[in-house]
């Protein structure tokens, strides 16, 4: 690795799975929260169980095509590309149907990323990086390098990380 | 990585792609060869044109669903598997439409290798791992750890490597 190689994660880092999520969970029990609410005055952890009951949609092919891309993503993710190493890393694995579903969502929203930069996996402790920005304490906690904990509605409570809230501080301090 | 960790590569190694790919040639070019002439005989390096206007059938759905099982591959990599922290990791993400078929091919032909030890990358450097099985040079050249050169029709020229001519070999090395 001569350049600086950055890892940076899919899912509620580079697209706003939680308000995907948010989204069938309102729709499967009527309710109107956002993302934010879980970011601000309610917990995510308490809706654990009902969250349970509509998991099995993340299973389905298409789910992982429409999400959002995470605020400010587009600009950062292509000024760090011009100037690291940059590979995406998701640990698309667990479902196998998101594979074909994230290929092409990287290429309609992130085109400039070729395919030789992108890593489906399960257990990111096979990457080879300096740096990793991620939402998953399991994805962090072992890397040798700099690891960079994306703010996200399930670890809000988790510390002894470098946290970041958005992309516009991922790029204050990278780039 | 507490255990040794090896990383072993689908195409040609686990599975004989190069078994099916002689075989669409066949049916292209209404020739009757078998793999086993481009590993005696016949230059494979020769009939890289034709191969060319045949190659487009590897990027098309089901093409790599249905490739043999390399000989020798199930015994020997169920022994690693049992032995050492096992990773597949094949450089799918050239072919999007074969990443959904090669994740179905494994859990039909190696149902005990976890999706969590699965990676589909493009680039394999992007690896860590103490030992790689592979038939291209280009996923060896600058591994760290120890790099075994799987024989393979493509590769019979290169020198410099570990080479293993089979699974048989492999599991005399490294159980």
């Amino acid at each position: 690795m001569e350049k600086m190689r950055i890892a940076i994660d899919m899912d509620d880092v580079m697209a706003d799975t939680s308000e995907a999520i948010v989204q069938i969970y309102n729709e499967a029990f009527g309710t109107l929260h956002s993302k934010n609410d879980f970011l601000t005055d309610l917990r995510w952890a308490d809706h654990h169980e009902n969250y349970q009951k509509v998991r099995h949609q993340l299973f389905e092919p298409g789910f992982f095509r429409n999400i959002p891309v995470m605020e400010g993503a587009q600009e950062v993710v292509k000024a760090l590309h011009d100037r690291y190493e940059l590979f995406v890393v998701s640990a698309a694995m667990e479902f196998p149907n998101s594979l074909k579903d994230k290929y092409d969502w990287l290429e309609e929203h992130f085109p400039y990323i070729h395919w030789k930069n992108i890593v489906f996996c399960g257990d990111k402790s096979i990457v080879r990086a300096h740096v990793i920005i991620d939402d998953h304490e399991k994805n962090l906690i072992d890397f040798e390098g700099r690891a960079m904990m994306f703010n996200a509605m399930h670890n809000l409570e988790i510390e002894g990380y470098e946290r970041v809230m958005n992309w516009q501080e991922v790029g204050e301090r990278l780039l």
